[in-house]
């Protein structure tokens, strides 16, 4: 059993002396500390458990023994580095290869996802020569500093954009310019990224890499329109450049019915580099950047040494292959396909339940869209944060995204069950139902009415009170409002 | 006993066919194949063991067991980031406060040295609002877009200088223009600085950062002179810039006097961030910045976050902790005190016998140059390569930096001992000598001088010849010569 070895507000206290303030923490208001995890769960310092649907990072569960044993074993044997023959490096290559279109056969190991993207980053320039990027809008492909230029959702509250950086519209057809009814939205946002091409080219700019995840995350949870990824490819490549795509966060079998998110666009496309990190070590710092001879030798012609200290070494290696070895035993794609499918079902009888679900979204990395309604589609971001503060208090972690915090982003570990889906479920729908919890804990319920509007010191949103009125008349509602109004 | 998955020659195949070929093996012409690796020891294949002078990172031992099991059992408990509470990171934050003067009391977790760097330098501009560094010449500071562009070592053979980087003259008393006759030399190499900053201020550029390992080491395990820090540290704040020591190859007790490199300039000067990382995880991913509050206070004050999916995550904490641990109760930095004091000792006595033999260096991050002779200082890059070729046949691992790759370089883990590196001193001794080990060994010893020939496709050195003839004066030798004139 973990032992703390501060009280909870002594940590916090430190932290916030010794920790710089940029770094921060879930849930500021009321932060959560966590001394242990196991599988889909969190315990706390008093041992109070908690759902996890945040951890993409732990992706076959926390604290997997497999892979604690596998990292122990080798960290007794070897954890050097690259510039020393081993066989763990070849043989997890190896594997990853095998997950891959053949054209991807060149690996270069890292220690984070920031790492891979700048990484591919040089290899793009290096390849063909160019320098420009363009990206997709609201992106976001890492905190160094060639990376913040590169992602519109950070550089617009920073520095702003660099004359090398192309900003391409969000293929969202929900919230974007091209709807679901559109006839062929993947086309006419692939157009958009052509005409970007075309603009830059007229102003003597050169264009060495279209930037995307495969699935765009902060964009919130955005499933490509078919045909899209093929289209833009064929564009970039006619410009002399390549296609990067960022797996970083929906990678190693994420979205269940494919290894990875850029295979749900058919067998006909594939991009030139392929960058991973997150979930790939179960925690542990590993990424990966593949991509084809053609440009691993381009890169290499430089004659200027590529050296990564930790990228690589066998511990690292050794963890990527008991993950990979977890994945296949566990048939935790087929879970995602089952428990995601589950979910995004239940997400989907909400939808018709209640006005402010919006659009859901795919797999194990599902978007659930919080809307003011569903005709102005308008983001309820006010109201995705409550829903996340209050399935806190049901002891479920979960956060938003999306270009105006509206997405509720489902992204658990991969062993997440039927039954977790359905608990979930049961309380969003009993939280936007506003009263049904109020009803098992009328006391209780009624108090944290009031906390509510203390702590977050803003009144209890209208449209719960308007649920409360619709489902619960009685005489504790009349109490609820007397006391909320005379506030 | 680890258990080799494929042969050497077919590990090494698929490396060449998998892994990106800019990513290089040490001793590439014959690499080895390192299985498991023990204190200052290393294993190949066939359980040959090798003495380890290169493996800086591996700092207290390869596969020290306190760390191994503190690693596991964080692991079994929890390997999540850092936006839930946790004690670790506050834990580690105050140990490494304790090493640091006063004001270098906030902290930033990330994964590499490059990271760290990298957010050095974003510290560091958004505190100034200026945007141009200073750096050393010939320094390294990691393989990151942004670090590339601020390391001449690798930008002069890639994309070339920006117009945001300066340039400045490596304070270098050996090979340097100013020496260690020199009046004042650290002084006169500061100078150097303000001159760079009031050029640079006449086109109209403003400095963030001057940017500097606190011992350069591709620039040759360089010694700054007295006052030095100080002096540069005054013109780059009176410029409006901050002091950034990179202590990434330099810190954790390396030097044994002290915990920090840079504390070798004494108590008055300070810089403005710390950078660290290779040592830190004795071989584990992770690296920090640490800075002061009025820096770390302008980067919060953006408003953006900073997040590092891995970085302070609660195994990379407690292995760090580990770490520091056994520094403190193996009394490492004694021991780098004591066992560096005697190599630089016995490396002082080879100077005095063998003319090739240069300046030395500190504590167990010791350069010895290898020079054509002592007057002309001219680097002897082939010998030096000669040397390490040669001590690895004598099973020492070992490899050369600098500019003209003519500096032996002595990182080995601090576990190092007196014993060991009376064997390096007595193997360089012979090596220079030339035929001290012939003598032990005739008939191989003879059978090596054509085989070296043979691998290395360049008749075997003029110098070990010469040495061979002044001291052995023998049918063998002139056999040899016979054999290598013939060939």
């Amino acid at each position: 059993m973990a032992l703390e070895v501060f009280h909870k507000d002594e940590t916090l206290q430190m932290r916030r002396k010794l920790i710089g303030q940029s770094c921060r923490l879930f849930f500021s208001h009321d932060p959560v500390k966590i001394m242990r995890a196991r599988g889909q769960y969190l315990y706390d310092e008093n041992g109070m458990q908690y759902l996890d649907c945040i951890s993409n990072v732990q992706h076959v569960g926390h604290c997997h023994p497999s892979i604690t044993q596998a990292a122990a074993a080798q960290m007794d044997l070897l954890y050097s580095n690259t510039r020393f023959l081993h066989d763990n490096i070849v043989l997890y290559a190896n594997r990853l290869a095998a997950t891959l279109p053949k054209k991807l056969c060149v690996f270069y190991f890292v220690n984070s996802g920031s790492e891979a993207n700048d990484l591919a980053l040089r290899l793009a320039r290096q390849y063909t020569r160019h320098q420009d990027v363009i990206v997709l809008d609201y992106a976001y492909h890492g905190h160094l500093t060639s990376l913040i230029d590169i992602s519109p959702y950070k550089f617009r509250k920073l520095e702003g954009q660099k004359e090398w950086v192309h900003v391409a519209p969000l293929p969202d057809t929900y919230h974007g310019i091209y709807r679901e009814d559109h006839l062929d939205p993947g086309q006419a946002y692939a157009d958009t990224v052509k005409s970007l091409i075309e603009e830059a080219h007229k102003k003597g700019r050169k264009i060495s890499s279209f930037f995307a995840e495969s699935l765009p995350s902060v964009g919130g949870q955005i499933i490509f329109p078919t045909g899209y990824c093929k289209r833009v490819a064929e564009s970039v490549h006619e410009a002399g450049g390549v296609y990067v795509a960022d797996e970083i966060q929906t990678g190693f079998g994420r979205v269940g019915s494919h290894f990875w998110a850029f295979q749900l666009q058919g067998e006909d496309f594939c991009p030139d580099i392929v960058t991973m990190g997150k979930p790939m070590g179960n925690g542990h710092p590993i990424a990966c950047v593949a991509t084809t001879e053609e440009i691993a030798d381009a890169f290499t012609a430089n004659g200027v040494e590529y050296f990564n200290t930790f990228g690589g070494n066998p511990v690292s290696c050794a963890i990527g292959l008991a993950l990979l070895d977890v994945i296949e035993k566990e048939d935790l794609r087929g879970n995602a396909v089952r428990v995601g499918g589950h979910l995004k079902q239940l997400l989907l009888q909400l939808q018709i339940k209640h006005p402010l679900v919006g659009d859901v979204g795919v797999g194990l990395f599902i978007g659930m869209e919080i809307v003011k309604d569903r005709v102005s589609r308008k983001p309820a971001t006010e109201e995705a944060a409550h829903l996340v503060r209050r399935l806190k208090e049901e002891r479920i972690v979960i956060s938003t995204d999306g270009p105006w915090d509206s997405v509720i982003k489902f992204k658990p570990p991969m062993c997440f069950s039927i039954e977790d889906a359905e608990r979930v479920s049961t309380c969003i729908d009993q939280i936007l139902g506003g009263c049904t919890l109020l009803v098992k804990h009328t006391k209780s319920r009624m108090l944290s009415v009031l906390m509510w509007q203390r702590r977050y010191k803003e009144p209890f949103p209208f449209w719960n009170i308007v649920f409360i009125e619709q489902q619960w008349r009685n005489t504790q509602l009349k109490w609820i409002k007397k006391q909320t109004l005379s506030q």
